[in-house]
């Protein structure tokens, strides 16, 4: 019987307390005020205009290499259509976020993985796994990796980039918790080491509202023009009311003193994950993450996640079964714990929890 | 040189001045008042329950058996995805709604055409088709069908009901323009007459807003929960704010007065388009539509669609290539006019135009 009140680890959502409820509601009526005939309208596959372009301003490209979707997974659905035929090789990281896996293999594609350390995805099996075969692309999360919270370092990046020109493949940085670095400073983006050869996956999901869909993808100018037609076909075109609130947001300065609010709601829940781990369980193995929304733990020696997960919920504790982020097997100690949705209170009682189902004690 | 104005027949697309502009952004205010918390959230992969709870009470059916989407295309992509494998056939009306098409053959289906006549899809064809191939489904537009106008009779309705049934084959059931009907009464739907054999898929593209992309397909309980997954891992949730703003909208009893209203500006539209063509064009051929947004022209003889196309843009006339909605070939002789975003005295200044090209006056 769960005496207890259930405390998820599960899922990487963001606190309903984080969400701008009243500037979302004011940019909704404003965007209805000043470009309703756009934005309740069909319009262009590539996403509503005045957005590509303030999304352009950032990275300094043209808008003709920004398209935006109702989600970012939903871009990496329409590159495995465009670059994908069955028996084609796509490099991950091991372990990595599963929706995209289950994508790719909906593409009958070749997964290999490249284990992920403290820096990053290790190069070393990278170059080795690529005397073998060459991908199609490399599909990398390199800030706050989900799921691991890792960080890959810039030595690491620069060398990830050098073999994609050596090998001529294409890398597809996920980078939709980069902004929410909680300390230290940012690391150059894939992108910026290589806009030619990487294509650069983001989204609002993480800073302003999951609900809305709004994804978008900085590439070259043909990749862009190719997705179009796909894009169209699926969809006509993405949903544009939300697109025109965020740009809303994002014209009226909101979106930093947004994620500036985020980081403080976040960091200490961070803060708290580690501190709790550290207490509770000092035997099992994490990366300290510098942001994001989930700290990756390897389990002690001797634990089996079915059995863990079976007696988390009697307990009133859910969490991620860590095997469905290994695309080829493994993870059997491997845990995610996502923090953002939890209070602090919550966190360090689910960490106790846990501790106790580990520990026996 | 172009002197005149240009008018376009081309695209199916409501006229800006029907949003009900004011009335959406009372909802958005009122919605994200109520129910931010779920709207602004992940939620789950077949749409936002109230809103599916609301359609399902439209069709006395559970909301188990409702699906929304970003819009129907992308729900008819997830049923090309479950039901198609490499070679399945699937059949369409000829002439078809050409998006789909293409969808279709994204999927490496074989392509049977059926002819629309004046009362729908020849249903002797369909029988004498049956006889050398069983399709996965048979994609029908029955209510003022795009692009030709044409409503199918009742009694063609159930001898294709009768022959899904004794062939065993699926009835996709496209009816976005359904609720438009400016003259004559309703047919029963093909849904109505066989419910577990029939996936009936509508919008509020055209009762509300594009720009929105909300869709929805009725279906078997198992179907849906079939699409599930695949919406998942397409896309994680539909996008809940815009379904959220639909869901206000028509709990408030607002959709009928708005479609009312619909009626009240597309009807003298569509009699302008056929008055314009029986004063201008009486050698051409077409079905007096009952409703929707089309009225499908068979040029008179002599006419080539490739040589009018051409001229037409030199008078500043946008017409849509008929051949597009021929899947088999053909359409030679063909033109979808779309009227519901022209003014009455552009449609009788537009086709007074077309006239002027075809007879070479």
């Amino acid at each position: 019987m769960v005496t207890e009140k259930t405390i998820s680890f599960n899922r990487g959502v963001p606190s309903v307390r984080s969400f701008p409820t009243d500037q979302i509601k004011e940019c909704a009526g404003a965007i209805l005020s000043t470009d309703a005939h756009t934005v309740l309208q069909y319009g262009k596959p590539l996403g509503y205009m005045p957005l590509r372009e303030h999304i352009a301003g950032w990275y300094g490209v043209s808008p003709d290499e920004v398209l935006i979707s109702n989600g970012s997974l939903q871009i990496l659905e329409f590159l495995s259509t465009i670059f994908l035929q069955p028996g084609d090789t796509v490099f991950v990281e091991q372990p990595t976020y599963d929706r995209t896996v289950v994508s790719f293999r909906r593409h009958a594609a070749n997964i290999v993985s490249i284990p992920v350390q403290s820096d990053g995805p290790d190069a070393k099996v990278l170059a080795e796994r690529l005397r073998a075969v060459v991908p199609k692309f490399f599909y990398t999360i390199p800030d706050f990796q989900n799921p691991t919270g890792v960080t890959t370092s810039l030595a690491n990046r620069q060398e990830i980039v050098r073999l994609a020109a050596e090998y001529d493949f294409w890398i597809l940085e996920d980078a939709p918790y980069r902004p929410l670095r909680y300390r230290g400073t940012d690391v150059a983006s894939m992108w910026s080491l290589s806009p030619d050869r990487v294509m650069h996956l983001s989204s609002f999901t993480k800073l302003l509202s999951p609900g809305l869909r709004v994804g978008y993808v900085v590439a070259a100018a043909d990749v862009i023009q190719a997705i179009g037609p796909i894009a169209a076909n699926t969809y006509v075109c993405p949903g544009l009311l939300a697109e025109g609130i965020v740009y809303e947001f994002c014209r009226r300065g909101w979106l930093k003193p947004n994620i500036d609010r985020l980081k403080q709601l976040y960091r200490p829940k961070l803060d708290a994950t580690v501190g709790a781990l550290q207490e509770h369980l000092p035997d099992a193995s994490w990366t300290e993450p510098e942001g994001g929304y989930f700290v990756g733990v390897t389990m002690p020696q001797g634990t089996s996640i079915g059995a863990l997960l079976e007696k988390a919920r009697t307990v009133g504790l859910i969490l991620s079964d860590g095997r469905g982020f290994f695309a080829e097997g493994g993870g059997d100690r491997f845990l995610r714990l996502a923090f953002p949705a939890l209070s602090v209170q919550e966190i360090h009682e689910g960490i106790s929890r846990l501790a106790r189902l580990v520990t026996g004690r």
